[in-house]
């Protein structure tokens, strides 16, 4: 295996640079260190018990998933306080038990009262549960909107008042900042969710209820909050990885992007100035989330070899179609070239893959695999 | 397991339901042996073998596949005759011959000289190939454009004469039906499919080159076309399943639609008239072909319980966004009801899933579940 280089590897394939992932890692980290607030990572960009071990370094262990399936698979990795961060159905209560029973904190959000009264009952039956009650900050997905939060105090005082349930906080995800192209237009969404995470904590207080954990958070925000007092704790996701998306509305700079797919060449179209590569909509998804700001990414640009402007402009289920604005180099592209892809939306692409053969760019220019880590998809 | 209703099931969860699906069987099955043509069905929509062993019933069980790994599966399934229809390059082909070995006609697909002479020089090895040319009929997508063919007879020459390699003949795939909006136009791009292929044909005959398969097709084109004279075997996919998209562009009626995404409403939101549902981005991809016919089908509408104009307007990673033109009827749809939701495309939907729930709405309205079929994801 450590003799492999990405030329040995079949395609497409998801390549993980470990110097990008490190880099971004420690910035992460740091950056919440220094606003001293925990970073509770959303673990659903990699799914990867070996980047979430190394995201959680300085701090205290505590992560997010978005799906049953991650809370499993990171408590079987030795992870043991995770916020399951979408809103809980009572027919989920079960599979939550059955990891809580073995000693997992796993938490679980919900903004509804019918729902907060389903789990009071579901304690009653001798299991114990921790909860978050959601609150919309502006993103207009889930939780309370703010500042009307109706209902909060009613859902905080059935939770409160169930023996066996913890109220453990509130918590939101400022979502809209990912159409934001500016760090001040960044920044204050960032204001917003702190204000409508901590003005929902002071509420419960003053209610004389308890409110430990104040949580917030996306890559956005959390690369370019100003302040984040009163906040206990923040969940950016994207981070690890970045993409082309994080990239143009500002969250990383270009060198900063860990992840891509490795594709081949399959095909030469010269009449229309195009290649096929073997990455289409399942190697590199049909998410289009960074053609909002730059049309031209397509379905991913070209990073490796250096080419300008190459992007996959359109592509079937297992063909991509790779355009240019200036006429490609075929003949420096043969058929079984490897092009290396940047994603618009990393925690999509990656979701076609079962495993990342990592390189590091530190190391040989990131030529040779030195390891290979695998992930959880499904629910 | 017989006792299970799709109420049990885990949600995000994929279903299909059998009587549609063994009517699309049946309909194109006997739509070809009509027109004297083998069905080569394109089993990359299903990827299961469950599904394929009954595609096949009345045909001669040759199959289509879109990936290696899709290769390996069906092999292993039983499947002996199996082209492999994404354009071959030569690090693929030790995987070719692997199969080959083992007794499976694992045929390959190229339109290009270079690759022509690599499979020549692979075969000098002892190996043995069977090789389709793929001919462009005008999707504009892998194959040489009809009716140039700049190159044709160089390459069908460089197989044929090559020991330990036949030149099979010659395919296409008129992926430009899948943008056409009445049977007529289909028809038309059907008519266009044949005489390319057909055309390719005549020319390596005329050249005294054997072309056995002439092999044609996708479901818009073969539902509508009007003469498959000249052609040997028709690779139709997404037929088995069908879908919002082609159900617009009438390929199918709406009650033709086999597979349904089964999700759970997970939070209420009456001051923007939305619910959220817990199958998102992940669960039902972002695939928006059917939009181009009409926007309001979003990421996919809601088919049961049955409501008006209820579709997933919007989507992240795991939250479903839920809208409809009329007020949304939240008593009736409670945090934890279930619906199900019909995709836009359901070969890059179901990649999501390792399995299909089985139901059977001939047999108690599709409640039970009577069956659990897996499938093959990844390269």
């Amino acid at each position: 295996m450590l003799t492999q280089t990405i030329d040995d590897l079949p395609t497409p394939a998801l390549i993980v640079d470990r110097a990008i992932l490190d880099r971004n890692l420690e910035r992460m980290s740091e950056r919440m260190r220094h606003a001293g607030v925990m970073l509770r990572p959303h673990v659903k960009t990699a799914k990867s018990i070996e980047v979430a071990r190394k995201a959680v370094v300085g701090h205290d262990g505590r992560i997010t998933v978005s799906t049953l399936a991650e809370a499993r698979y990171f408590a079987q990795g030795g992870f043991k306080d995770i916020l399951y961060g979408v809103g809980i159905v009572p027919s989920k209560l079960a599979a939550v038990s059955e990891l809580r029973r073995l000693g997992i904190n796993l938490r679980v959000v919900t903004d509804n009262l019918p729902v907060a009264q389903a789990i009071a009952a579901a304690a009653r039956g001798g299991d114990t549960f921790s909860v978050l009650i959601e609150i919309d900050s502006g993103a207009g997905r889930a939780g309370l909107p703010w500042p009307e939060v109706p209902g909060l105090l009613d859902i905080a005082r059935v939770l409160h008042d169930a023996p066996g349930v913890e109220l453990a906080g509130v918590m939101t995800h400022a979502g809209h900042s990912y159409h934001q192209s500016t760090p001040d237009d960044i920044a204050a969404v960032a204001a917003q969710e702190r204000q409508a995470v901590v003005g929902a904590a002071e509420k419960l207080e003053a209610a004389g209820l308890p409110c430990p954990i104040v949580s917030a958070g996306s890559t956005p925000t959390a690369v370019h909050s100003r302040d984040l007092s009163g906040i206990t704790e923040m969940r950016p996701g994207v981070y690890v990885f970045n993409d082309l998306d994080q990239q143009l509305i500002g969250s990383c700079g270009a060198g900063d992007l860990a992840l891509s797919v490795l594709a081949s060449v399959i095909g030469h179209y010269p009449h229309r100035n195009q290649l096929l590569v073997d990455a289409g909509a399942l190697a590199l998804s049909k998410d289009i989330s960074a053609q909002e700001f730059r049309r031209e990414v397509g379905y991913g640009t070209i990073v490796e070899p250096p080419a300008k402007d190459m992007a996959v402009v359109d592509c079937s289920q297992e063909h991509g179609f790779v355009g240019a604005a200036e006429p490609i180099p075929f003949g420096n592209l043969p058929i079984g070239a490897r092009l290396r892809i940047l994603p618009n939306h990393a925690c999509i692409t990656a979701a076609g893959y079962d495993r990342y053969y990592v390189v590091d760019s530190a190391l040989d220019g990131g030529r040779s695999v030195v390891d290979v880590w695998d992930r959880i998809n499904g629910w």
